[in-house]
Parts: C-alpha cells; structure tokens; sequence
C-alpha cells in the first residue's frame, strides 16, 4: 500500500516540467531529483491528507512535491557548505557542475518548491504559506546551528535536540500538517500530527547518530564509527562528555585529541577506546532510552487525533520503518 | 512627495523584527539592509498601489519588503558568484564572514521575503504569489544567462537584451503588478504597469552600459572604462561586435586580446581605442536610440491605464530618475 503512494510520488516527480534552458540552472535540478531516495517527507503528506480525505482525489500531489523539492533544495546547498563530494553514490551538483551551479540551482529550485503551492484555492493556500514558510525558515536556522556547533567545544543536550528539531524535525512536521489540511483536518488534528512529525523527526535522529556507532556496517551502507573518527558532535558523545568525571573524562579527551590522518588500526582503536568509554557511561542505554521517549511521546499525539484513527495503518507502517532502519 | 514613500520604506524596513540568534544568520541579513540604497523596487511597489487605492492606507508595505528582501537576496548571492569584495562601499557578506554563512543567510532571506505575503488576505496572496514565484525564477535564470555570456565568445543583441529583461527588467515589472493588484487595479492596469516596468527596466540597463563607458567618472562614482577594461559583455560591445567588418573587426578583436594585468596607460589606452571604434560604428548613438525606444515604449504602456491616469506624476518622476541618473 505504501508502495502506491511511493510510485504515485516518483510519477509526479517525473511529470515535473522544467524548462530546458538555461541547462546549467534546471539540469542539476534534473540530475539531483533523480538521484531518488525514499521520498518519505511527500509520503508524509499523501498520508497525512488520506486520514482526512474520504475521495484520496491525489489533490495532496502539489504539496508532496512543493515539500521534496525544498528538502532537495536543503541537500544541494548542504553539500556546497558540507564540502560533500558524493549523495547517493553520485557526485554533488557543486562536483559535477561547480559551485555558482549549486548556489544558483538550488535557489531556483526553492523557488520552485513555492510554485508548486499556487495550484491551492486561496483559502488552503492561506493555510499552507505560513507553515511552509515557518518550516523553511527553522531549517536554516538549524543548519546554521549545526555549523556552530561543528566548531564549538562542547554543546548540552538541550541545544543539541533544538538543532535537529529545527534541521530535520520540522521539515516531517510541516509535511504531515500541510497534508492534513488538505485533507480537510481541524486545526487541532492538524497540530496533533504536526507534534507526531516533530517527535519522530528527533527520534530519527538519535537513530541515525546510535547507528553510526552501534549499526551493522553491512546493513547500514557505511563505515560504522565513522562519527566517532571525526569527532562529530552526536547525541552519544554529547551525552558522553557532560556524564564522564575524572578518569573516564580525561579518556574521552584522550581520545577526541587523537585526529589527523589514521591508518585501519588507529582508527580501530580510537573507535573502540570511544566505545569503552561510552560503555563505562551506560551511554547507548540512555540515548536508546531518549529515542524511546520520542517515539512514545510522537505515538501519543497520534492517538489524540479525533479524525482518520482508522487509518492510521500506513503512517504507522511508515514511522516504524524510519525507526527500525538499518541504513 | 518621492522622499515620503522613501521613508515610509525606510521606516518599515528598519521595524523588521529578524530573530537575535542564530547570529551568523540573522546578523548578516541586518547588516545588508542597512547598507541602504535607493529603494527603488519597494517604492515602485508604493506607487503602483497609490494609483488606485484611494485610501493610501499603507498595505502596499509587505509587499515592499517582500520586492526588498528579494532583492537583496540576489545581491548575496550574486556577490559570492562574482567574487565581489565589495557592496556600497563595504565588505560584502561572503567576505565580512564567510561564504557558507553567504549561502545560508541569503536562502533564509529569501524565505523571509516569502514571510511578507502572508499578512494578504486570501484572494489577494493567490494573486501575489504566482507573480513573485514567476518573478523569482525568471531572475534566476537572468543570472545563469549572465554568467554564460560571461564565458560566451560572443552573444547576440537579441539574447543579451532577453538576459536583463530576465536579471533585471522582471522585477520592477513585477514590483509595479503587484503594487497595482494591491491596490485593486484590474489584471489589465496591472499588467501595462508590468510592461511599463519591463521596458523600465531594459532601458536602465543599457543606460548603466552607457555610463560605464561614456559616463562622468566624478558623479557615475565608479572608474570608467571599467567594462571596457574586462571586455565584459555590454551592449555596446555586443553591437559594436556585430556590426564591425574588416579593419575594424580587426581592431576590436585586438583590443579584446589586450588583457592581464595592465598599467595606467595601457588601461587608458585600450578604453580609447575601444572608444574609436565605437565611434567609427556610431555605437554610442544606436545604443542610445535602442535606449529611447525602450522609454518610448514603457510610457505608451502607461498611457493605456484605464484608472490612477491623474496620480502619475511620482511614478514618472522616479522613472525619469531612474534613465537620467549619473549613478
């Protein structure tokens, strides 16, 4: 069943029409649309409008793809201030093109995230702007956040959790509200479903920082500790260094003051020296017991709607394979 | 009268209320709207409302901003593409922090410029909408075009002058619609003003083009020859291209081969033989005509308002303003 949304999705995506020309501002947009993915932030509002929508009229489309163009927008200029050479096997758009491409390409193609909105009747575009305008705005806030804290010393675990709230969660919130209300939800089933998006957009987090360190590598597509090698600040080292003391603190310093270049067995080793130290701090336990908070506190907004509990399959099936992904 | 609507503008930009934190982006947005200037897309929008609004009542304003912020979104961006250092007589962003921070504060200020619409009631926002998007793309594409041309060998007169109708000329046009649709024009007024900003707005560019070369370097208040000197791609290269044979052809492909760095004399040298053969093609006076036919073409599209035909005054005034400035 989730599959027919999927496909319905990538159908719309293909039937976009971009302009030929100027082929260095809509062929990068051409090329980043089609490196696929698993389009979750469009299936969150077909769901979303399907709880409410008796007809499933598809009138939800525009939006889908209004929300999937801003997240690819979000990627091409997250991979020029990332410096990331690859997404999704394939070269960058600042690689393959340059940089003023990326700059110029991605403005565009948030521009054209707008555009999809106009199709709406005055009254649901009125709904729709400020959410999606809101969202938007959030989203750089948090990437700024996530660049100052790439260069901070240390950051506690609340502005750790309002930095991914703002960089991915509200993007998953502002997807399901915006399907709501074109489904037809009241407010209040609206915001319920908002809250649920925030909460399991944060609890996708954490999974994705307790994967890093703790996933299978054959399942989870990349080298496992990675974070740990560049001292990325996680959730698990964020947590980490503000409950070591003494000894075990003067380890965690230890090994975070191991960087340069590594060969296999240093690498090894400062992973597994990290590892040790989270393990004397019951870190894995704590964080897996914060995720579980989110995704109980997300289920409890869900069970608040007044409207579509019978439907609620799908969402489900959706937000659980989010959680329990490998990869 | 002119100065009212400036301040209003002024008035209204400086109540922006932008969020404390996160610094590195809020701080950068500030920072270009206080480098001021002379306002002249909000005050299109202003005037265009006064034509038939008859309460004045000042709910033109979002929409100023919205044109303002747009704009200066542009200039962001476009700096970092053209490695400008500077802006008005400062540091431009990507140089006074860094380029991420440039990329990033420019995409949130285009979101905020889509903040502004929402205050219109329904009818009205699904009026402005599809304008600013269409607008906003089109300038995008004006800017790709731009930098095409810029490693083009050469480009025809017809695509150069579609290249800043596009970078250009669509924003007062669309300024001036949306001004007229806020205070209540009909979509025929709306879209003369249109065309009057787009024949506006092509006969000002070729004007800057005129003024590079031929200006008074005390009041112009750049150096002149400027374009000259980067063989960049004006008008008046563009024409003078086409149409020179022979000897002459000769003579401008070798001052096109004069680049690097050069001297005093060899700068001035290069802008005066650049200059004659201008003159030989009587360069300056077809521009100049091409110019005039862009006036004589807005203001018959003004002439066609069926309403506000009596408060054209400030609207011509700043036109004028606009093609006899000397900087």
């Amino acid at each position: 069943m989730l599959e027919e949304y999927k496909s319905q999705i990538d159908k719309a995506i293909a039937q976009l029409h971009f302009p030929e020309q100027p082929a260095d501002l809509y062929d990068p947009i051409r090329y980043i649309l089609k490196l696929g993915g698993k389009r979750i932030r469009p299936l969150l509002v077909l769901l979303a409008a399907d709880l409410f929508d008796k007809d499933q009229t598809g009138k939800a489309i525009p939006a889908a793809l209004a929300v999937e163009l801003f997240h690819n927008f979000t990627l091409m200029h997250d991979d020029i201030m990332d410096e990331a050479p690859m997404r999704r096997g394939k070269p960058t758009v600042h690689k393959n093109w340059n940089q003023n491409v990326a700059i110029l390409a991605g403005d565009n193609l948030l521009v054209w995230a707008y555009k999809q909105l106009i199709v709406y009747e005055p009254e649901k575009l009125s709904l729709l702007l400020p959410i999606f305008n809101q969202m938007a705005s959030e989203v750089c806030e948090g990437q700024q956040w996530d660049m100052n804290y790439e260069v901070a010393n240390m950051v506690s675990r609340e502005d750790y959790i309002e930095m991914i709230r703002l960089k991915t969660a509200v993007l998953l919130g502002a997807a399901l509200k915006m399907g709501a209300l074109i489904g037809g939800a009241t407010v209040y089933d609206a915001d319920c479903l908002y809250q649920f998006g925030i909460n399991i957009g944060i609890a996708f987090q954490l999974q994705d920082d307790i994967l890093d360190t703790y996933g299978d590598s054959a399942q989870f597509g990349k080298q496992i500790g990675g974070d740990v090698l560049a001292n990325k600040k996680t959730i698990l080292l964020v947590d980490a260094y503000h409950l070591a003391e003494g000894e075990v603190k003067n380890e965690l310093e230890a090994c975070l003051a191991i960087s340069g270049e590594l060969d296999e067995m240093q690498s090894q080793q400062k992973v597994q020296r990290v590892k040790a130290v989270y393990a004397q701090l019951g870190v894995f336990d704590r964080v897996s017991e914060l995720k579980k908070q989110y995704v109980d506190h997300a289920f409890s907004w869900l069970k608040k709607i007044k409207s579509g509990q019978d439907k609620l399959e799908n969402l489900t099936i959706l937000a659980q394979s989010l959680l329990t992904r490998s990869n």
